[in-house]
């Protein structure tokens, strides 16, 4: 394991305060509104990912008393095989424990887990689980932000999340580029973990090549302008350009523009509120079925993942993060293969299912990743709600195709002969 | 008008604070949950009852700005009248404005309120506004802690509402005899007001005299003891017994007991927390069909409206009401025609209509009460959550008859001849 | 009991061909269409109202061997106390038995219960339970025609049930005048059947007085051009007139008009295919959300049924019936009291339930009606598809309040003082 | 392109009678039934095929008069670019045109191309579109079997499609054996048509390379017997062996066997009616979640569609097709790669979606396959409903995940190191 007691500790330290930061600008109601059954309540994500570590690491040493063994029932997510579960379209339900208990929990599981590491009483398995839970806080943190946002945006109000938040600044992005790239045998995935020192999900690995066909891949994503051209020329009114389930969705739920953006096409709502469309940031907030439809409309396609991550081995983990503290996407005037971390995360065209060889982890954390390979899309490079150390290459997020309230949008691609 | 000037104050004053009173056992969090369509958060019960004052009364002073202009669309309940309002399924999503927020508006409502009795600037119309907005927040009253006690019971931790509400007592009921009317012509209803001085509903006028056939009514309400053998007895298992739509949601929902009964019909929810049922106390939270199906098992029927309200005028409105602090219906060792008042609502046989001559209050008042007589059933009588003055004899309430979470229990009667 | 055996058998033989006659101008795959789980198909219908002469007389005779056992699950309606049924919603799923067969069945069934009255083998039982079952199947037979009807307007082509049907005619209607009635203790409803001689349902009885208010009944029914000027006048567009489900359901549903009229408001689906609307026709495919919003509009309201009952107890029930083979509302020139029987069944102000001292018919039969006495409101009168020896002074016709595709329209009345 | 006029008026003819002798057995109200909205009635396969003829072939002469210009709204399947469509949940609600007139139809526009080969006037373009409408017919005739199966089963009388099938042999089937493939780039799909002379779907298309790894494929699929012992051994209590959603689906559906099976798991039902279970004949009628499911509980997977083709490549199209005529999966006594094709299609691990390169038709063809290539999964090899010539190693079938009412069963693979 390539963390050292010390280093996870501080990982530990450093991913939970950060769950900390993200609350605190809302209120004990704003923690609770689930908005919609993908969502959950901002106070479940804490709690869940407290549980998680209770669940996972503490409750390993049989002489832990759990805080609330009620609780268990209320914050485990969909780990079948340690037990039943609260419904999860009845989270926003939840006014007990409040958030205040909730804090409290969470600092009563952190000084546990502190003294387990002050003690050395971590063994090998304990320090792995709590290097996952603290991966998997980070996707929680994420989650947390989109789910606030789309709760917030509920409220006829529209309030912020945050009053403070940078605005956009005015770069101007680089003309879209296409980057050309040979038919090779590529490498793609990541070693399996633990086993490997390096931490990635079990559905990063095994490693394995892959032969990608002749193709190109735009040197940016695909901008608000850009998006807005395919608006105006009667891109939602034009059947042929869409999946047949994404046209039958455009029809009865009258989708004309992205997630977000207000009638007019001219403001659209953030975390900081309703604001101006910036025409040179990443377009955001997109389903599947829309970024497909944009890129056959621009005659083009979206990158398979392998295409999409054999380009992002070549660039560094840079972009525009959660850390950044915008919490919105944002022009890069950057040059060449540009923005592949960071703004939005980047639909690809690849369904999202198991790698040659694939493995879940062994026991209840098997149902981690595995069990929702059917029917999710794969997207690529984390966004501007993702924490910069949370990301990697190899790393697969996925989402179902109608999903719109992550902050997702699209890279071309297109064949090359 | 009846009230003068200072008992409406007074009145006013009385009823917003045991609003207030209400909720103080209630966390921010717990003010906000919204368990099912058919029910409200506290928060929006306790900004609903201010927006009625606000719109019907200090907004007929031109001078008067609303304190929050965006708030009108989400605290109108239903006048269509007055505007378009938030949909009522997705009132519990509204973690603003906060309770406190909330509070705040209250206090400045009746700030301007109290100010505008202080100066004797109230015309007719606005006082008679005033004394209906207090009828309208009793009823609210009622509604908030229904609402908060299925709300409660959502949460598998089960909560009480308050830990210090009294126990049953150790009281035993009278047994169940038989009262006889004879056929008459009896007058029900009440004068319309405000052209009468007595405040009434719309509904319950005009006064108007109905041919009541010959019949007895039991002297005190169904209690626990004698539903629980109708369960025994296969009630939920013999369709023969129900309602046609009855009996498909005895099937559809797997209904075997009253709602907040637990599995082992041993202990039941209240808004004290689990507890012990007591046999001889009122059985309660029935649906019309339970109410009408446990009525012909018992070789009886429920009640007209006119039968029952032709008994109730000649007994006092005594009871057990939301004023006593028990929050619970009990039972009673009163002699001959009991009960008739509090503890619980009363299923009748008869659908919510217009009484011939019908009228309903002028303009956006009208919509109070109207345009909900259709598909309804009636209950009179009030209950443990009923404000004590806020019930009489010519009173109307109406549920759905598949409602359970009202305090809503039943009466016998049968047919003589 | 009235009728002796030979009227009896008479009486059997007709209804019988009738059902065959009306089917005639369908194809077998006509007969099998259900357009919605409300309606049944043709085919069905034929079959159940055979079954149940079937299991409630036939099979009184211990000798009698099924004609198919396996037919009863298919054609029981809702007699939960005989077995288990079908479910509703796929009675349209029913390729077989074929339209063939079970015309077959009903020769059979026929010539059983023919060979029964020949040989005199029906006792006092079985001779109530073959009149009763004439009167179901002229029931059903009016179905058949509002499901037909419906099926075919859900074809696309809009097909005609019968090309022969005589167009409406050119005559005017008298304009309307108002009758008026003062208070009095009345008698409606009709003696306890089989007790009495005369047939009449269960929830037609028992007779019984009541107190009818002062009042006035319109001399016809509301004809096509004063709807229109309802439509014309925004009547669909305005809250205030509608209860507040009706409100709701022209909303989600985008009613506009009548069912079965056109976009123009110029032509109407009838059983002879699309018409001109005739302006002098009564209107018909009301809801009585629509029945209640006009005569809100009107200045009026909707007759009680003991207003209704008063009147029409003085009228001969004379009028266009299912037997005038037109099987559309026609205009009347009649003067005076008119059209109270035949033409649109009306819907009354009257929620559908027992009468004092109702009692339903003894075993089986007794989930005849009173099952249903929940939610639906009641109608009278008849219509153009009821066979005039069908329906009487004290029929009551009951349907739910959004219902609108039986021959439905209403008759004003309005208090008097 | 490969078929000459002659052999592609041959097949024409051949083709469009096999329809009709799918239909024979068919009763007209047989050929209405549509039990749920993903099945189509007999006699609509039959129009749709036909309008696809005049469509995309007669419609190409200026001069052709549709035969019932209001049909093409009546029959157009899913072609958004040709004009609007009747809902395809209500395909089962036209009664008209019946049958009689649909088989009217066939003739006609078979007349019309028969005399268009006859005179020599299908350029090109007519040619191929002939071409692609007699495979796919062949579709829709596998459809028509699989609906038709579909429809008679939700009969509570459970009738057979035809009493004359072929009953299954007593064949003993091979025990399961492993063959191994090692790590190969391996070229699959077919070129694409119609600029290749040999017909294949665009979506075969184009030929490329794949990078597939060392593994195994089993030798034949998994049988009955082997598929109860899953049953057996609870693999439908846990939920560590389903994907999420299977899960779900297993628990609100209440799955506990294969469609089709009965209570017993003794008995299924066929197009021959209830049956014995073959334990040695290839199961049949699973979802993708339970064949995943079993081939995790084996201890294997699924193949990748790349794998079956590879393997596919190397074996001949032989095996129980719908010319055998038993229309039900037999178990078969070959050695070595057996049942490759025909008896079940098979699911494989791969989401339905386009291949590198892969273009749509041009026109409206285009939207024969393209726009469906989201959600669904791949299955290969025809089954014992599939017309013999109608498949190829190349060849995709796709249903979603949940889809169980088609011949779908599956073979293990398993990964090789």
């Amino acid at each position: 394991m390539a963390e050292d007691g010390d280093a996870l500790a501080a990982r530990y330290r450093r991913v939970r305060e950060r769950s900390l930061a993200l609350v605190a600008p809302l209120s004990a109601e704003d923690a609770m509104v689930q908005s919609m059954p993908d969502a959950s309540p901002t106070k479940w994500h804490l709690a869940h990912t407290t549980w998680f570590f209770e669940r996972f690491v503490l409750e390993c040493d049989p002489d832990y008393r759990p805080y609330e063994p009620d609780w268990h029932y209320l914050f485990n997510s969909y780990y079948q095989s340690v037990g039943p579960m609260h419904a999860r379209p009845s989270r926003g339900l939840l006014s007990r424990p409040s958030l205040e208990q909730v804090l409290a929990y969470r600092a009563r599981v952190d000084a546990a887990v502190d003294a387990a590491f002050a003690r050395g009483a971590l063994d090998e398995a304990a320090r792995r689980a709590i290097l996952l839970g603290t991966h998997h806080e980070q996707q929680h943190q994420e989650l947390l932000l989109t789910d606030i946002k789309h709760a917030l945006w509920c409220n006829p109000l529209r309030p912020a999340y945050r009053d403070d938040l940078a605005p956009a600044g005015a770069t101007t992005a680089q003309p879209l580029e296409w980057i050309a790239f040979d038919e090779a045998i590529v490498g793609i995935g990541a070693p399996a973990w633990p086993q490997a020192a390096e931490f990635a999900y079990d559905n990063e690995s095994p490693p394995h090549r892959v032969l990608v066909p002749a193709h190109a891949l735009a040197s940016r994503p695909v901008s608000n302008a850009e998006y807005r051209a395919f608006v105006d020329d009667g891109g939602y009114r034009e059947p042929m350009l869409w999946m047949s389930e994404g046209w039958a969705r455009v029809q009865a739920e009258g989708l004309r523009a992205p997630l977000y953006w207000d009638d007019a096409l001219e403001r659209e709502f953030t975390l900081g509120g309703m604001r101006e469309i910036d025409p040179q940031a990443p377009v955001c907030h997109l389903s599947y079925f829309e970024a497909d439809a944009y890129a056959r409309w621009a005659g083009a396609r979206l990158p398979s993942e392998a295409e999409w991550e054999q380009a992002a081995r070549m660039a560094a983990v840079e972009g525009h993060f959660a850390d950044d503290d915008r919490l919105h996407p944002c022009a890069s005037a950057a040059e060449g293969l540009a923005q592949m971390f960071g703004d939005v995360w980047e639909w690809t065209s690849s369904a999202y299912g198991g790698y040659p060889g694939f493995r879940t982890l062994p026991g209840s954390l098997g149902e981690y990743n595995g069990k929702f390979m059917c029917g999710q899309w794969v997207l690529r490079g984390g966004s501007c709600a993702t924490p910069r150390d949370h990301v990697r290459a190899s790393y697969r997020n996925f989402f179902y195709p109608p999903d719109r309230w992550q902050f997702s949008g699209l890279r071309l691609a297109r064949d090359e002969r």
